[in-house]
């Protein structure tokens, strides 16, 4: 007799979680792995879920122990291991059971699934699940793609493992196909970008003033209670007070400054890049991680070039602390209109109906940017709906006219003293090209038509196709 | 009895032009448009150079009027009309012909087309073409993928084309394949970055001190006799003193500020996000580009945060007009190691081998990026052909660390006043991040590891999978 409600494959740190998380709120879950001595494992560790946990050697068994219609998440690595799972599960399920892919796929791929599975008779979700470790077993933030009514079918279940803020789930279904794997992707971007520029707010007090790890944590544990409130910060402070155990030195001065990037990240470039959207804060923050794998070469460029100059000052004043979380505030608002912006591009071309307000409110929590913020930004949606673009909400513009001259004050005190901080510059160069109503793409243009003959349009008429009286230039 | 030694289809802007340079340099050319009227005035314009130009009204015309082998170079608009342009030919054509495909081709497609023409006899070259309608016409840098077998088979007309510097042909084979059109590629998005770095600075003058547009080209005409001697420099001067007959304004004052973008400015940054190699000089020359064309946008967010301050100066003094010329020069040199950076990259993942040297020296003439400094950076690669990156050569160490204040200072100032510099300071914020032996993605990582269990490496102990002793947070 089938126990199950829904099944898991892939029991990894997120897949693990993820189904004691169905198995506490009382849905009985049959899980399977690859390697089943991990399906042991896991069961061994369920604890007082075991109940509610039923492991699988073989995927015949994992399908046998679903109730029909049954769904299924796949929580496997995201590329080639999902078609195999795919194909290994397909002749064994029946009509109307739902395949859910919950792993970190590029959208396209995504797409090409929907596609490829369509006419089987069987149901396919996309969907994003953001949270790390914790919110995959307490409650993550869950962003679904595919039909409406598939999500209908298991919105029960998704709801009830899901984040809540305030009472409300952070479950959302956001459009047909790839959105919920899109949406995901652009959330891990602004990710991105809100963790890099929290390391050069660290950086501009570590390397520019010589302060203690644990000395930065507490301000970030300060901010924490402000506007930055948020998980990001929170747990950077966290981080900066802990103490290696061996070394009894903080934790961060041990660790090597040399990070990964998985996918997502670098996709929500290449996606922004293709639609022709700046996003110039989460490519830098993508190019940061690279550069930083380049350890040997900045080793060399160090001994080449020497330490840069630092600022005068020795330890921030009370202005300066202000002004890098009024900074930090500003960089946030501008990436996270560059992320929206890319969402409502993507929306248009994708035909997706993007529902910006309701992605704002899912990311309020379980997911990793979590943030009061992402309440305010919600609220802000909803209330000025018209808006192209956040830095043009009402609300927005408010905070944005406070925090931006401490961007750049915070800017200018890098540049001169060599404190590297490629995403918050490049915060500031969104915002100042943006509410920048004459720019200078009329020398562009100049330049384009005198060398290529492209034409420009003038501000004076219509039409596109004007042309310099240039003298030749040999 | 076939007169023409090659044949050439597309009569637009950079067709015509190529085909007249042909004609000039002796070679009997069979021209064909698919438009058959533009052939006819094609023909009417071509003056002294028409008994070497054979215009032909259709395909077989073409095909019949060229001595096999023949070569016949595409000059139509990259994308789905080089596929049937193609296409069109195959059956015309004999064993050994050539088809040079001489637009601004994606680099993926040439691959593509190589593979689809494998085995068919015929000979394909994926060639990239700089120097807009001038260079097509007295002599651009041509940049040439492909068997080399192939392109000796072109090379004596090709190098006849092409200009010259010191008596050097500009133009090279530069690996199998798609090696042509990645290097142009790579070409026109740092052209992208040195135009936005240009425009940045005379953003500087026009806003910041309300300087008028033949001012400004008087400095840029002054420094094209320095260091930032280059093409583009040169037409900055000429653009910004040239007068508007009607309006009788600066040209540059009547033209909008809405730049349209093709697409290879965008490939590379995409090319660059896809292999981790940060292109932020480039990438923010190209978000640019898609800003200015918000121009609605643009206008609302004017009004909504109203001018930002102007910085206290009323005149730029003599300091500062030097501090412009060096940051301009600094910038430039870390847009070009980036550009290089993503060229290595590339040469490695797809086995090209690509001749860094020889790059910048079919670069020195030519193409729109044409400069002094690309003899220096020719030199220099030869010299030192061990350097990683670019900002590693010795010639160059000197010549940033001469430049990097000034450019700290622009950043800075323009970060104060308001004033948008976003390649720029995409520019500094990538040599401040290059030059740093200990980064601050340690913070990053133990973020990572915090919230998702990733893992990370120590300063003091070999391996990779360490994990912080994290309390909790909810």
């Amino acid at each position: 007799m089938s126990k199950a409600e829904i099944g898991l494959i892939g029991l990894g740190v997120m897949g693990s979680n993820l189904a004691l998380n169905i198995a506490e709120k009382g849905y009985p879950v049959a899980v399977y792995n690859r390697t089943t001595s991990r399906t042991g494992a896991f069961f061994e560790n369920a604890h007082g879920l075991r109940e509610n946990v039923v492991p699988c050697s073989t995927l015949e068994e994992l399908v046998a122990q679903i109730k029909p219609p049954r769904p299924i998440i796949l929580m496997v690595q995201a590329g080639k291991a999902v078609d195999e799972q795919i194909a290994a599960l397909r002749g064994l399920l029946s009509k109307d059971d739902i395949i859910i892919d919950a792993g970190n796929a590029n959208f396209r791929d995504t797409i090409r699934r929907f596609e490829e599975m369509a006419g089987s008779g069987l149901t396919f979700i996309g969907m994003g699940v953001s949270g790390g470790e914790e919110g995959a077993r307490h409650g993550p933030s869950i962003m679904v793609g595919g039909k409406q009514e598939a999500y209908q079918r298991v919105e029960k279940i998704l709801t009830s493992i899901a984040a809540r803020f305030e009472g409300e789930p952070c479950c959302a279904w956001l459009g047909e196909g790839g959105a919920g794997h899109f949406v995901k992707t652009i959330h891990n971007g602004i990710e991105y970008a809100d963790m890099q520029m929290i390391a050069e707010i660290y950086g501009i007090l570590r390397d520019g003033f010589g302060m203690e790890a644990g000395d930065i944590g507490a301000l970030f544990a300060k901010w924490n209670e402000g506007r930055l409130n948020s998980y990001l910060v929170e747990i950077t402070a966290e981080v900066l007070k802990t103490q290696d155990a061996d070394t009894m030195r903080p934790i961060v001065d041990v660790i090597l400054d040399r990070a990964g990037q998985k996918g997502t990240g670098r996709w929500s470039a290449i996606e922004a890049q293709m639609m022709g959207v700046p996003a110039t804060a989460i490519e830098s923050a993508v190019a940061a991680r690279s550069l930083s794998a380049e350890k040997t070469l900045r080793r060399a460029a160090s001994a080449a070039y020497g330490k840069p100059n630092k600022p005068d000052a020795t330890t921030p004043d009370a202005a300066f602390i202000d002004d890098l979380e009024l900074a930090l505030f500003a960089g946030k608002i501008a990436a996270y209109a560059q992320g929206f912006a890319v969402m409502g591009e993507a929306s248009a071309e994708f035909k997706w109906n993007l529902p910006m307000p309701t992605i704002a409110r899912i990311w309020r929590a379980g997911c990793i940017i979590r943030s009061q913020f992402l309440g305010t930004l919600a609220q802000s949606f909803e209330a000025d709906a018209e808006a192209e673009n956040l830095l043009l909400i009402k609300d927005f513009v408010g905070m944005m006219q406070e925090a931006q001259p401490s961007l750049r004050r915070i800017v200018a005190h890098a540049a001169l003293g060599g404190l590297p901080v490629p995403a918050l510059s490049a915060a500031l160069g969104y915002f100042d090209s943006f509410r920048q109503a004459r720019g200078t793409a009329n020398l562009i243009q100049a330049q384009r038509d005198f060398f290529g003959a492209h034409g420009f349009e003038r501000i004076d008429r219509e039409g596109e196709d004007f042309h310099g009286p240039w003298a030749l230039v040999s």
